[in-house]
């Protein structure tokens, strides 16, 4: 608990746009402790009164595409086009690459010198479910702080990072061209919640191989059924570095947003998603709070006598629920 | 129970091969009377005690496909080939598709009236999981029975039809070539557990539309990881009407199987299939338990006020788990 004034202070800080009241309120939300759960609370409803109507993008890839470089130039041509762009990012420490380890201020430098940006550093490890939870709440918050555009940075592996496209409106799908096997470090499944996909550092691909790339994740999309949103998924190149063709991605996202506002595909995508987030977030919660109570030694257990031949799959399943978990 | 005079007959018939008594034992793993789960357990226990050397074979692909048609001319060639084969087909009154109501009998006549084959309708319907206990306990009982190709049966679609994949040693992937978008009928995630894919009714195609076809799996197959089980996925083209292609289907399935069995990929693949089949399994029926106690009218209250705003997803998970399910 901070005090009801306190309290106060923050809430209305948020909601006149104070960045240094958001990180706070942040801050309160992510909080593990119990004593905060009830201030949390309180803040997110004070604050999620008016419907939100930022642009929520996330923006993904996997480590090495040039996420946050890509992210620092999208992120102030949409400041250049009069808007206000929060960044959900993604915590370089935790992240498993060769990252930056020199922190968001410095991966997004230009960006983080905007008066009109602010950054954060999103938790990428914790509860199963957590992050996604922990996201959505940052993004609320952040809308109540005025901001336009909310950019949430994701590597798009896992299964909370797979949550995260049901948080909002765009997915931006980030890759770069090799040789013709660029595909093959693209998680199964991410290539189908993408409504844009950018091959990324265009200045290092010979353009023949940028040609096959953009070729082969346009016959990739194709193979899936068309999205419900009315639009095709094109597919954009660029290279952050170079400061090239961004502006036509940030137009062409911009451009999607307003024509989903406009036919109202907006408002039932996120109904839609808000209801899949649901299920997908008490599936997760169900086998978190029931695996929690299977230890690592019986499940190896049931494991060598499947593979001993002492115990078909399905009597280890029946073993272990009646046994260790105490379903009938 | 049959008691035991009778149930020492069919598991005498079963071992020494004889069809009739092979289905009463199916019939006994299939039953839900908690009166026969006893029996069952006998059954499979004095059947189960070899190891399988039956090559196991999922045949899958969307209705329409012609998979019933296929394996009537699959089944035979492997029956020149000296083998005893057994099916164990979808029940076509269940299947959604305008399929035959004809029977099994019927939809692969030529098949049905070979003495060393073996048909048997399966249960496409039933409890969560159970389809695929069904389906892995017949199977066992072939093998008890000395049938050396078990062929299933399967359209591919739902949680059942894929933890198929992980019962077989070879899962063969259906399709027919279309007009340049055949794959989009296709799961997402099922051209991944393909170990070989054929376009069938190559009779119907324009021979340009065939090569497309052919090529278009091709890119696509080259978008997935490779299989660990040391070769790469071909794809082939066949009629099953007109007979032509499928001995080339029989002889590469046959001739993948040995190589599986030589290099000793076998062992190691229907070990790691069969703990992936646990855990799934596990997954499965821990939902299946927990959603039990969740009425429909609850779930759909809960999505009401997502839809309304009055609860965010993590809300009514919460709800959910603490007022419905009792779980803290």
């Amino acid at each position: 608990m901070v005090g009801n004034k306190k309290l106060q202070t923050i809430i209305e800080g948020v909601l006149s746009g104070k960045t240094d009241m958001l990180s706070k309120a942040i801050t309160l939300v992510e909080s593990q402790r119990s004593e905060d759960r009830e201030d949390a609370a309180k803040v997110l409803a004070a604050c999620s009164s008016s419907p939100g109507t930022s642009l929520r993008i996330a923006i993904s890839g996997a480590p090495g595409v040039g996420k946050s470089t890509f992210i620092n130039v999208f992120g102030q041509h949409l400041i250049q086009k009069g808007k206000r762009v929060a960044v959900l990012a993604i915590d370089p420490s935790s992240e498993k690459s060769k990252g930056s380890i020199l922190g968001d201020k410095t991966r997004m430098a230009q960006l983080a010198v905007e008066i009109n940006a602010y950054i954060r550093p999103s938790p990428t490890s914790g509860a199963l479910g957590g992050i996604t939870r922990n996201t959505h709440e940052a993004m609320l918050l952040c809308e109540a702080a005025g901001f336009d555009v909310i950019i949430i940075e994701t590597v798009g592996v896992g299964q909370s990072e797979t949550a995260v496209s049901n948080l909002v409106d765009l997915f931006i799908l980030l890759v770069i061209a090799g040789a013709g096997d660029e595909l093959q470090g693209i998680k199964r499944g991410i290539m189908e919640q993408a409504d844009l996909v950018v091959v990324n550092k265009s200045d290092r691909a010979e353009k023949v191989n940028l040609r096959t790339a953009i070729q082969d994740l346009k016959n990739a999309l194709h193979m899936f059924p068309p999205n419900d949103k009315g639009f095709a998924v094109e597919v954009l190149s660029s290279s952050a570095i170079e400061n090239k063709n961004i502006d036509i991605v940030c137009e062409k996202a911009l451009d999607l947003f307003s024509t989903m506002q406009n036919s109202g595909v907006l408002d039932r995508s996120r109904s839609e998603k808000a209801v899949t987030l649901m299920h997908q977030m008490l599936r997760t919660r169900i086998l978190g709070v029931v695996f929690d109570r299977i230890t690592n030694q019986e499940m190896r257990t049931m494991e060598t006598a499947i593979n001993n031949g002492e115990l078909s799959p399905f009597q280890a399943v029946d073993e272990l629920l009646k046994t260790v978990i105490g379903f009938t």
